[in-house]
C-alpha cells in the first residue's frame, strides 16, 4: 500500500558512537488550500489521507454546511494540494467572524471565550451514552494498535471513532485537529448517528478539541494526554465527559463523571 | 511564587484499583485578544506568562513590526486576557493576505508553500555558528531540567535561547509557537543578536516552527522531537540546521550537516 502518511529522508544519524548516512522515515506534512465557491477559504497543513473526508468535516466545523447534502462538487488536486467545493445556496462568507473573539454575557467563566462560528456550531451534548472502565482501557489499547505511523515517524497523532464496545473507523493526521475532522467529514458522508459514539484520541484535550467534540456532536472523549484548564471549563459547560492519562491501568476522569457507570465515589 | 502555567482541579482518579476525587494539576489555557491601533488583530490560547514578550514576538512574527521601536505603546490586561498595541506609524492591515497561499515560481518544492506575510518575514540564514555534537546532548539536558510544568501537567512545550555553551532564557507556553514568540519578543526587546544563537526546543518541528525560526534569525534547532516533511525541506531552503530526536546519547540531523562541527562522515 502507497503510505501518504510518511516517506524516507536520508539524515545523518550518531549513535552515540559514530556518524552514519541513513534513511529515516519522516511525518509528510501537505498543504491544501480550500476553495469554496471560487474564492480561497483555507489553507490547512495536514497528512494526505482521507482528503475528502477532511474538507466535509472542516467546513462543517467552521459552520459553512451542516450537512454532507448541502455539498454541491468537491474535488481534490491531490498533486498540487488544493481542493475545490461548490455548495448548493452561495453563501456570503464573513471571514473576519472566524476570528472574531465572542465575549459573552453568561456567568460561566469558560463561555467568556468564544469565536463567534463557534457561539452556533458548538452545541451542548445531552446525550447520556455511558461507558465503563474496562472499554476505556479496551478502546485505548486498539487505538495504540493503529499507530504504526507514530512509531515509526514520531510524529502523528489518532483518532477513532468508537462504539463502547468497538472501532468503527480510525483516522491519522499530523494536526490533533485534522484527525477529529476526519471523522466528523466521515460521519457526515456516510451519515453516521454520534450521540451514541465515543471518541478514542491521541493528543492533549485543548479548548480547540474539546469544541470540535461539541461540534462533531460526542459526548465522551478518552485520550492518553491531558485536557488543559480551558478545555475542562469547555467540557464541563457542554456536557463531555472527559476521560485522560489512560495509562496501563490508570485514568482520570476530569468531566461529567455520571457517563462512566461504576464510577459512584464512596 | 504563582505559578501561572498550571493550576490544581478536582477530578476523580482510578488507580487500577480504586476511584478517588483528587487534586491535580492541569496546565493553563489562556486566550488574549490582541487589539492594534483599536482595531481586533487576532486571538491567541497560550500559557499566561511573559505577555507582552509574547505580543511583541507575535506581531513580529506576523511582519507588523520588524523593531521593538515600531510600538508606541503597549498595555495588558492580564484578567480579562486583551492587548491593547499601539504602532508609531499606524498600517493598512490586510488580514486576508495573513493567510493566504503564496504560489511561488521558484524551483524548490517546498518554496511553493507560504503564506503571503511568510514570503516577506522569513528570509533565509546564512550565518556560520557552529555547535559540537557534545554541547547539542548538554542544551538538550538543562532544557528537560527546565520542565517541572511539563512532570506536572503532561502539557506545556519548552523553548530556551542559547549559546553554543549556556542557557540564557527559558520560555514555557501550552502551545509550540507561543514558546518561539516568547523568545522572539524577548531578543527584540532586549536587542539580543540572534545570528550566533541557538534554540532548544521541546516539540515537533513543523514548517510553522522552522519558518518561525527563520523569522527570528536563528540557524540551529535542537529538539527531542521529530521534523516533518515539510519542516525539512523549508530548513533545507531556508539554511537551518535541524538536530532532532534528541534522546540519551543519539540524535538525527536533518538538514545542514554542515553547522555541527566534527560530523563529517568517512
Amino acid at each position: 500500500m502507497d503510505n501518504k502518511v510518511r516517506k524516507p529522508y536520508t539524515i545523518v544519524k550518531y549513535n552515540g558512537e559514530t556518524l552514519s548516512s541513513v534513511q529515516d522515515d519522516i511525518a509528510i506534512e501537505f498543504p491544501l488550500t480550500i476553495h469554496v465557491d471560487g474564492e480561497e477559504f483555507a489553507t490547512i497543513v495536514c497528512s494526505p489521507t482521507h482528503l475528502e473526508e477532511l474538507v466535509i468535516g472542516f467546513l462543517a466545523s467552521e459552520g459553512l454546511i451542516r450537512l454532507h447534502s448541502e455539498i454541491a462538487s468537491i474535488s481534490i488536486d491531490d498533486n498540487h494540494g488544493f481542493a475545490y467545493v461548490n455548495l448548493k445556496n452561495k453563501k456570503v462568507i464573513n471571514k473576519d467572524l472566524y476570528s472574531k473573539r465572542f465575549i459573552g454575557s453568561c456567568c460561566g467563566k469558560s463561555r467568556q471565550f468564544y469565536f463567534h462560528n463557534d457561539v452556533r456550531t458548538a452545541k451542548t451534548i445531552t446525550n447520556t451514552t455511558t461507558i465503563t472502565l474496562e472499554k476505556c482501557f479496551h478502546l485505548m489499547n486498539m487505538l495504540q494498535h493503529q499507530s504504526a505511523d507514530f512509531r515509526l515517524t514520531g510524529g502523528v497523532h489518532n483518532a477513532s471513532l468508537c462504539t463502547n464496545d468497538e472501532m468503527i473507523i480510525n483516522r491519522t493526521d499530523i494536526g490533533r485537529h485534522n484527525a477529529l475532522d476526519k471523522l466528523y467529514g466521515y460521519c457526515l458522508k456516510e451519515k453516521i448517528t454520534r450521540s451514541d459514539k465515543i471518541i478514542a484520541f491521541s493528543g492533549r484535550l485543548s479548548s480547540e478539541v474539546i469544541l470540535k467534540v461539541a461540534k462533531i456532536g460526542i459526548g465522551i472523549i478518552l485520550s492518553k494526554s491531558a485536557p488543559t484548564s480551558l478545555g475542562i471549563d469547555l467540557a464541563n459547560d457542554l456536557g463531555i465527559t472527559i476521560i485522560g492519562f489512560i495509562r496501563k491501568n490508570q485514568l482520570n476522569i476530569y468531566t461529567h463523571p455520571e457517563r462512566v457507570s461504576g464510577t459512584e465515589l464512596d
